[in-house]
């Protein structure tokens, strides 16, 4: 049976349902094929984000956040609690509410603008077409205008931790566990690894993480990672770098637990714990997305072969989201599905690279946007450094918040703002601003010059926007 | 005695320490004449912003939301905590700590940038001569190149609730307060009343807030009042309008209660609390400023005279902060300080009226910039409006505080951004985008083609300003 819309998006998470709507906004029919399932059994929208990545993985933070306060930050306010415990299951059933509501939402906007929820695995079996296999195995096909691939990315797996779904698990799992684990292990030290470990750590778990790499979260600033890494330690979190995992065991028994060998400089380690995550990194859904006869093109890290708006080499066949370059960010993949819907009607969509903001949500939050100065220094730019720490400004005081700082890099001619790097106190909020001055290709000087409400941890954007000019008001420059 | 500087600052608050700062940092030999007397019978800098106002009553505002989380809130995480107990000294000396290491952060400022901090009573005696009056009652004279006036205001008194400075208290003395009333009134519902009854509401007490007009927050959206308006309905703030205050009694005995007569549309009334609060608003601190043979003129609000660099009619003498035209806000005086500190340097210093952010720290936060609707109407001016409730927004329901919006207003013609009105959860962070796009005269579509980071609640602010277009990606247009 065939059914003629014009686009078809192959994937129901932040690219392609933010690209549906903005496809049903411009008066296209549109389609969308998903395949996924929430632990419920029941389809739901929304992709890994909203199911099981950044919004449970919040939902989470922000519990344990407020478990941690209770413990252990509420005697300086002269606040006593006696008898704190926790439910997990019910911390865990708030999460799942908030997803609920949240994939309920996206259906209700399906709804409201007339986009068809085909719940299956889709397959582009020619540039117009896509094949979707049911639960039952059935397939349909339907025709398109234009088929934009939005599958996704999945965890990567490794062949020395094989997951079993109990003690060992991916990050998908981990928002899930039914009880605190006394010992926790991670393999990975990045991003999802350090917000995992958190909520487990807060949560009374000790948390121990393994990583790879020599350094700790290598693309991000340096003065960053090293406040960053005092604060975690501060918080119990063992990150341990340069550890190569080379094999695990799992002891018999319900409450057996997972031991972990792994090689660091010093020769052979062997770490035991209680459950052990495997958050290695993701890789894109590219398997049995496109049929055999499919001539789609791959780049050498299997990733889908895009142009800057996101065309691939078979005509009429876009691709957005995780499986295509850049970074995995799900506000990424958002605009690009707003670009190619835009650019499949015709009109100007165009996703500005240089300006995508990062964000980490450990505590305290890590946030940045544009280069760093590693990277500024590789390219031979000329920059200067403006940098201004929360603990001098009023608000991250009086909310007893204050480690960390905002750093601002400018060219050292233009003055135009090159980077953001943030860590402390709302730092994902705070970030908003610097994009925004990016995107205005605006200067250190205009930041500067911009009244920020007193008192707000803002006022630490200005400051170091003043202080790229040696003219910090609430520090010695 | 006479030393010359080249500016003399007569006030330590906000306006006055920031403006000796930049004009320090500009090279000029720096005076700053002040006699505040902390309740530890130590001279302070930093004026009633960071002694009692700002800083402090933001201090205790997060101490008491730490309390109302855990009596109120924690349940929905899974978390439950029996034997809270709340220890009032140690809240407030809690805060008192925050307010002493900020204000001797001031005092290092100061050594640092090499500024003369003169304790007493600063009178300007000639256009370039400031008498300082000590506390022993000794005067000395000093002279500069430009004198600077800063010197704040103070709360408005009211006959018919004479202060007796225990049961009958203003703003400054509602921060030090020992215990939590039983009963609380208020009598004004604007920033500072609003901002006192909540913490106090939220430590236990009963609050009954009197306010003469009749709406409440009158410059503020309307929306965003009612929104608010809910809010604090639902905490259990009695807020009355339309309340005049006709009289107060005392009790005898520490036990005392307060009667407050007070007349509404229905007739007399009556309120009986055991402590009073006045916070009917503030007044600019002219008494005994300059001597009788000075002519310094005020306006017909007894506010000084200044035109839009903060020139008075007299040569070299310049007055800033809350003592002149505008909102009395710390930012709007610390700007007005950097811009005179510039342009007695000859430099170009200016300050941008028109996009000063505004802040309540109520919960939920409330902050805006530019005009109203009803602003815009009576201008004549076309506009478009958009809306975003944070609701919708992944971040706010994985917090648990997703009541508000965010709300902008942008001209129907060339889409430029006239006003942002936040309502919901770190406003006073939101806003800052809202005011660096407005410096750049940038417009909706400007906003709404920035990307933001997801999950955060800035994206509420994208979505409101797609929204403007009407193509929100979240909610239905």
């Amino acid at each position: 049976m065939s059914n003629g819309y014009d686009v078809i998006f192959i994937g129901a998470g932040p690219a392609g349902y933010v690209g549906a709507i903005r496809s049903a906004q411009l008066g296209m029919q549109v389609a969308v094929v998903d395949n996924f399932v929430f632990k419920d059994g029941k389809p739901a929208l929304g992709g890994t984000c909203l199911n099981v990545g950044c919004i449970p993985s919040k939902a989470l933070l922000d519990s344990s956040e407020q478990y941690h306060k209770v413990t252990e930050h509420l005697s300086a306010h002269g606040i006593t609690a006696r008898g704190v415990e926790l439910n997990v299951e019910q911390m865990i059933a708030r999460k799942d509410k908030v997803v609920k509501d949240l994939t309920g939402g996206i259906r209700q906007l399906f709804k409201a603008n007339k986009i068809e929820w085909i719940h299956g695995h889709g397959k582009l079996v020619d540039n117009r077409e896509v094949e979707v296999t049911n639960a039952d195995g059935t397939t349909e096909r339907y025709t398109a205008g234009s088929v934009v691939l939005a599958p996704g990315s999945c965890s990567i797996e490794i062949g020395s931790a094989p997951l079993d779904g109990d003690k060992i698990i991916n990050s998908d799992q981990a928002l899930d566990l039914t009880a605190v684990p006394p010992r926790l292990g991670v393999i990975g030290a990045g991003v999802i690894g350090l917000e995992m470990g958190s909520v487990w750590s807060r949560l009374g778990s000790e948390v121990v993480l393994l990583e790879a790499q020599d350094e700790l979260l290598g693309p991000v600033d340096r003065q960053v990672v090293r406040t960053a890494q005092k604060a975690f330690k501060d918080q119990g979190l063992d990150i341990r770098l340069g550890c190569r995992v080379t094999g695990t065991e799992i002891g018999s028994g319900a409450e057996a637990a997972v031991t972990v060998n792994y090689e660091d400089k010093k020769g052979e380690q062997q770490l035991t714990v209680d459950k052990l995550i495997v958050a290695v990194g993701r890789r894109p859904n590219t398997d049995n997305l496109v049929s055999g006869d499919v001539d789609l093109l791959l780049d050498e890290r299997g990733f889908i072969n895009v142009d800057e708006h996101c065309r691939t080499n078979l005509p009429d066949v876009y691709a957005i989201g995780d499986v295509v370059r850049g970074p995995m960010l799900a506000h990424k993949g958002q605009e690009e599905g707003v670009m190619v819907a835009e650019r499949i009607a015709g009109k100007a969509g165009h996703v500005n690279y240089e300006t995508i903001p990062w964000v980490i949500y450990t505590d305290p939050e890590i946030a940045w946007v544009g280069r760093t100065e590693a990277q500024l220094k590789a390219a031979g730019v000329p920059f200067n450094i403006g940098t201004f720490p929360f603990a001098a400004t009023g608000r991250a005081r009086a909310m007893d918040h204050s480690t960390g700082m905002v750093k601002l890099l400018a060219h050292a001619e233009s003055d135009r703002l090159l980077g953001a790097h943030i860590i402390g106190p709302q730092a994902s909020e705070l970030i908003a601003e610097a994009v925004v001055t990016m995107e205005f290709a605006g200067s250190a000087e205009d930041l500067a010059r911009t009244m920020h409400a007193h008192p707000t941890l803002s006022e630490a954007v200005r400051e170091a926007a003043l202080a790229v000019g040696k003219r910090a008001l609430h520090k010695a420059n």
